[in-house]
């Protein structure tokens, strides 16, 4: 997409300021996912860096939940692009003086990931260094291009599953408690959502993303990359039961406490309104109209709720 | 291969328990390249990662530098491949407080790699971290499939260009003085052999690799996955000019410096006895055997070395 249709924030600055630098090099740059045609196959990749004290901490996962996790954010960028899973290439870094069982074990983590997903480890590398890092780069094949931009006034937007889970597990290791189980695996081993992806491609979606970021930061994505407003009806958010406890012991409404959550890697996706969601576990959220931005709506009401940023 | 091929070393020993730990959904690790059969294509892949304080340090390069040389770490692999390039993807690490300028610099480096070796930037992600780290991945497609098995006795074992100029460089770093310009550019933007790869490629390569760990130790990877024996005459080994000087300097000779300078990125490659290395820049350096390791000889003598590892 031209950098000019990127969403605010601190991290779309730097890659404003990557694009202008490049130019023709890099013609495409600030979509989660990139696509490359070649005879016979259009290709998707994504890469995607999970950093110690960043992204995780040792003390919350074992090393093979931080692999799968970090395999998981990566194919979850396939499933918003509709498409299949090839394999990955691993980069890992990690101090020297853990035993070879630790690199093994963080990879069999990774490796469990991209076989649920259909695929295999296909190479990597390996660094000596002071904290953990895992670079996960997905190969995999789409039907066609889809990505945050082609969004029209009249399409519906839809989610998948449940939302808040993995926020509910976050707020739980923060605050020093042991998460509830379903949240903790919402965080610790997320199921990328290929096969939904696959089918929600295949039923016209027409822009659609993984929500890394939060829905509330997602959406103004998608709203930048298609050149349209996007109202969300928080009361319509399918909530994940933990995060609505959690969402009580904080005082803050379930909805917004969700709204908020990142890390859930479920789809956001922006379908045709024809679309009606039958037999697959999806629900309508909103709607995408003329303008710009994204309002959000709790019975009615206008709501303003702060988004996750990198960087900030 | 499997993983009983891989050469000695502890990187090689994590490679070893990661692929028993992954069994069949890591069918082919320890190659510098992973390939991935689609239908109209011979896919080759690679990453790499560049860290600060391990492969480099700020106060020698610049960040375009650093993006370079990142870049031309990985498309090198591909090189060995006999691929072209398509394009790359970076997962770029660095301070948050760096301002967005700093990130397109760098990337500006990786971009000019990957555009002198016909690819774009595909895509990337930015983390923010204490250190700069630079994950490339970079894409290709190969004719073929060509590794570090293959070759056969009675092959002759060949080098392009000259060694020992990136050690030249580092040594000098090290010692805090201003390297040769020379010596400099092949450590600071080394200049992956893509072309000559193919054409090496297209004259019946058995087994390629690039030389990043340095010549002593790449060659016994050779030896261990082609189940052969390598004999190399360093006396007939392209010593770069500014590897001479450095080499006198430390009293050591300069075919021994040359051998055990690693990040030449140059490529080794076994060779069917009728090649003659007609029109490219290529040395004949040695010969392949029955049998098993690697001699170095000198003028005739035995000589030992010891290579460069990584986690050494």
């Amino acid at each position: 997409m031209p950098a000019s249709s990127l969403g605010p924030g601190p991290e779309f600055d730097r890659i404003r300021a990557i694009a202008r630098a490049l130019g023709d090099t890099a013609p495409r740059l600030g979509n989660d996912v990139a696509y490359l045609e070649l005879p016979g196959s259009l290709l998707a990749l994504s890469t995607d860096t999970s950093l110690e004290g960043v992204h995780f901490r040792r003390e919350w996962l074992s090393l093979a939940e931080i692999g799968w996790r970090a395999a998981a954010a990566a194919l979850s960028d396939l499933a918003a692009a509709g498409a299949n899973c090839q394999g990955l290439l691993a980069a890992l870094t990690m101090p020297g003086q853990e035993p070879p069982e630790s690199f093994a074990e963080l990879m069999r983590g990774a490796g469990g990931a991209v076989s649920a997903a259909g695929g295999t480890v296909l190479g990597g590398d390996l660094t000596g260094g002071d904290a953990i890092s895992l670079t996960i780069t997905v190969i995999g094949t789409a039907p066609r291009m889809i990505g945050r931009a082609g969004a029209h006034p009249g399409d519906a937007l839809w989610v998948t599953g449940t939302l808040g889970g993995a926020r509910a597990a976050l707020v739980a290791f923060q605050a020093g408690r042991e998460p509830d189980p379903d949240a903790r695996r919402r965080f610790a081993s997320p199921e990328p959502r290929l096969e939904l992806g696959r089918a929600l491609a295949g039923r016209g979606a027409r822009a659609m993303l993984d929500l890394s970021d939060g829905l509330a930061g997602d959406a103004t994505h998608l709203a930048a990359a298609s050149g349209v407003a996007v109202e969300i009806r928080l009361d319509a958010l399918p909530v994940n039961p933990a995060a609505v406890a959690e969402a009580q012991r904080l005082g803050e409404p379930a909805s917004h406490f969700a709204a908020r959550g990142g890390e859930d890697y479920e789809l956001l996706a922006a379908m045709p309104p024809e679309f009606d969601g039958a037999g697959l576990p999806v629900t309508r959220i909103g709607t995408i109209g003329a303008g710009q931005g994204v309002r959000l709506l709790d019975r009615d009401r206008a709501v303003l709720l702060a988004a996750y940023q990198h960087f900030a």
